[in-house]
């Protein structure tokens, strides 16, 4: 499975994980044509934003470019959300991180799974935020 | 040009509308394979969450599905966003009218140039609300 299929497969998986706890979850048409910052996903309960990158990886490495996660805080800035990263890894749950929280490599930004627990929180905390 | 066609134009054009007055505005990936409520367009500025059903025609009426709409106002009231439906009629503006304000003609909903005028709200008055 391609790098490009499996970001989708997340996605929808996450995105199923929202609807199922009565969030609003959508996924955002690719920015092609269009240049404007924009998250993968958009979820939302009642007055609560969060825009969201989503990875998976079997890698023990999330690498993450910079102008990704500046362009996904830049959107949140403007529209008032919370900015989180999704990072699921190789049979692990999904973790949700602060864009502040990844590893600046000075190129990347990166997550390890370890960084990930540490840091991250689950999708049953979020959801309860 | 097609329905297809001219409703992504109509939607490309309002996503920029919005982007050049500092707010966020994000199409919505085709429902698909997910079967979930979600409007054409989410738009955002600071903690305000618009869920927008988004069509232009040449047309003296533009006609919308009843579960179209249903599904907007049902989207929202889980967002915690506001539904709006979107009209543009040949050559003139973008008026944005509450799904209730629209015409229920039994089987569909429909709206005409004059009741988008007397009932909608210019994307000027909209984005000062």
């Amino acid at each position: 499975m391609g790098n490009k299929e499996k970001g989708s497969n997340a996605e929808r998986e996450l995105i199923h994980a929202f609807w199922a706890k009565q969030w609003t979850a959508c996924r955002v048409a690719g920015s092609g044509s269009m240049k404007y910052p924009s998250p993968d996903i958009i979820a939302n309960r009642q007055g609560i934003n969060l825009a969201i990158e989503c990875k998976a990886t079997n890698s023990k490495y999330q690498y993450l470019e910079k102008r990704e996660v500046e362009e996904l805080v830049a959107y949140a800035q403007i529209a008032g959300a919370r900015p989180l990263v999704a990072v699921r890894f190789f049979r692990k749950e999904w973790r949700f991180l602060n864009p502040e929280d990844l590893s600046d490599s000075g190129k990347n930004l990166s997550v390890t799974q370890e960084l990930s627990e540490s840091k991250g929180i689950t999708f049953e905390e979020l959801i309860k935020l």
